[in-house]
């Protein structure tokens, strides 16, 4: 069996239009590859969503290495303002086109290709484990959770995982991430008695209330940063009143923040902050406002180690560049996976992810499989 | 001739529907009256808006009393929430219904009763000049304005003007306007960058900077009043963006406040406060935002004088009651007649003002019509 040719596999996946939840025939190309690599290949569906599971070597050996990734991509949006076809995988002047591209059929197919070549030239004594779900991009509630819990049950376990998603900003190697921040989001509603302009003191304005909270909030330094994170942001996303008449002084006014948080906070601790920040505000301007705070996320990190060591040594082997360990970003399934073992994510430049003509330098998902190859020997040596 | 029934004659013209602009026959019924009355009468029509100006007496006479009012009213609103026809006139249980009941049919039947009664039972030495428009309820840019701009073509003068307008909250002969504050509105739009909430410092985000603007001008404090103003105030009527998605920093917000200004500033002096204001947030922000300033109208006053104190006589003869010289309120189109001559504006309870089943006590029109001819008693002496 020749070495697999993750580009071409790349493009074989684009060419599967596996926008969430649909399968498109994606996991089925990859579950027939690494079936005939000798990989153990489970389907863990659930819900409409597909997902699949696949394991090389003993289960429960004491050596596991993990692979996380999906092969579900967002909608193509505006379709006329593509220059290629998005399920085309089209290359042209050494970049890779279409949806998936960078986020990150590029990345499954590196570790896939990877993984094979690995297990095939040079069998370890542990195991290798790869986590391939259909629900990344939507509400993910069946895709790395559902593998997850397929996992508990069958007694599967990774000893550490690495996520593929596109991680670089802008130059390929630059950067891993080994954690991310928190995420939360506030829903206030500030709510006053109508009336007129001419005559303010016979109504109760909820705006003034409203505009002093988001200053105070917005105004307001969460921390300076700690150790492995950024400093933690707030940032007002909307304000809202839709009121068109100025001899008006309307009865509610609504407003949103969204919250960047690192481990120097929790969901919690927030919460508490926002309700106390809330109460002032409300008796100072005699208006009540209510709150709904959704917390998506909590911060997490996994603190540089042996993984991160390895994966740093791997891409300055193959790109000579040192990537930093970073927490930025939005989040990921290594949010879920990261109850499970040590995770990194390390994979793609992502400056196209989710755009019009999303593209990948074909040079450089052979420098990712290169990189994930180099990992498993590194870590099973 | 028999005494002029102004209840009658309010009842005929709310028979008539003058919905701003339609003429709807009320000046033509008035303009007959007064002529048989040996008024002089000349229609001043101007843009499509009709106007009656009537004058007893000589023109250019030493001693001119003027009234001021319209026969327009605002539209029905919801029709079926009428319990009667609001074109009707119906008289139940004290109260004479329909609209333009109070706002002002009633005022003007008073005036045009109480002026045809005392010309013909002790015509004064000098003159009487009623000045009736079609164009209160709308911009109002034909309507007094427009008779205004005739009498000065025409040499004709009033010495003083008592507009009828529904001037007492909730008992007849509380409150006579001796003025009113001015209004402006200004429209502030905030502009940044576009960006991703988990990344706010590569974005620049306009919301913190318009809600700290806002929250600065709600509560600085104008003034604290003037002899004859109640304070300024200044609300915020409405603060918008309408972003729906909680991971996006929008590009621009907006915000309108509104402005009710008394004798201590001027449209121009607020003008510059809200610039320098905004110059001070945008700087403190880095964020930039523009700013448009409607003023509507200026400040103006009659200070209490000959004119309020024959007012203020008779409806403490007819009604018990002594008027507060009040500058309270929206505006009217004293603020135009302010520029010719002294004014005053003094009428019956606006409580159904603009509403469903506006209505007026018929035994207010009757003495409202007494407080006028008190008046012409008092000014012709």
């Amino acid at each position: 069996m020749p070495p697999i040719d993750a580009v071409s596999l790349t493009a074989e996946l684009i060419r599967c239009p596996s926008v969430t939840p649909v399968e498109g025939g994606a996991l089925v190309l990859l579950e027939t590859l690494l079936s005939e690599a000798g990989f153990e290949c489970t389907r863990v569906d659930r819900a409409g969503v597909s997902n699949l599971f696949a394991r090389w070597g003993r289960r429960g050996a004491n050596q596991t290495f993990g692979f996380n990734g999906h092969t579900d991509v967002v909608p193509v949006g505006d379709l006329a303002a593509w220059t290629v076809d998005p399920f085309g995988g089209e290359i042209r002047d050494g970049w890779l086109f279409g949806r998936g591209a960078t986020d990150m059929k590029s990345g499954v197919a590196a570790f896939v290709a990877a993984a094979i070549d690995f297990v095939k030239t040079t069998p370890p004594s542990g195991a290798i484990i790869l986590t391939i779900t259909g629900d990344e991009e939507g509400d993910a509630l069946d895709g790395t959770t559902a593998l997850l819990d397929y996992m508990q049950q069958a007694g599967e376990a990774m000893s550490v995982c690495l996520v593929g998603e596109p991680t670089c900003p802008d130059t390929m190697g630059e950067m891993m991430k080994i954690g991310r921040r928190g995420s939360m989001t506030a829903f206030f509603t500030a709510k006053g008695v109508q009336g007129h302009s001419a005559y303010p003191h016979r109504a109760k304005n909820p705006l003034p209330a409203l505009a002093r909270l988001m200053d105070r909030l917005a105004s307001h330094e969460l921390d300076a940063g700690t150790d492995h994170f950024d400093a933690s942001t707030l940032a007002i996303t909307t304000i809202d009143t839709g009121n068109p008449a100025n001899n008006v002084i309307p009865a509610v006014c609504k407003g949103t923040v969204n919250i960047r948080f690192n481990d120097t906070h929790s969901g919690e601790s927030l919460s508490a902050w926002l309700h106390q920040e809330v109460a002032k505000v409300s008796e100072e301007m005699n208006v009540e406002i209510d709150v709904v705070i959704k917390v998506s996320g909590e911060s997490f990190v996994t603190p540089p180690g042996e993984l991160s060591a390895m994966i740093s040594k791997a891409v300055t082997a193959v790109t000579g560049v040192v990537p930093v360990a970073s927490t930025t970003g939005g989040t990921s399934d290594a949010r879920f996976v990261k109850n499970h073992c040590p995770v990194v994510e390390f994979g793609l430049v992502g400056k196209t992810m989710h755009q019009v003509d999303e593209r990948v330098e074909v040079a450089h998902i052979e420098q990712l499989k290169s990189i994930y190859a180099r990992i498993l020997s590194e870590y099973f040596q």
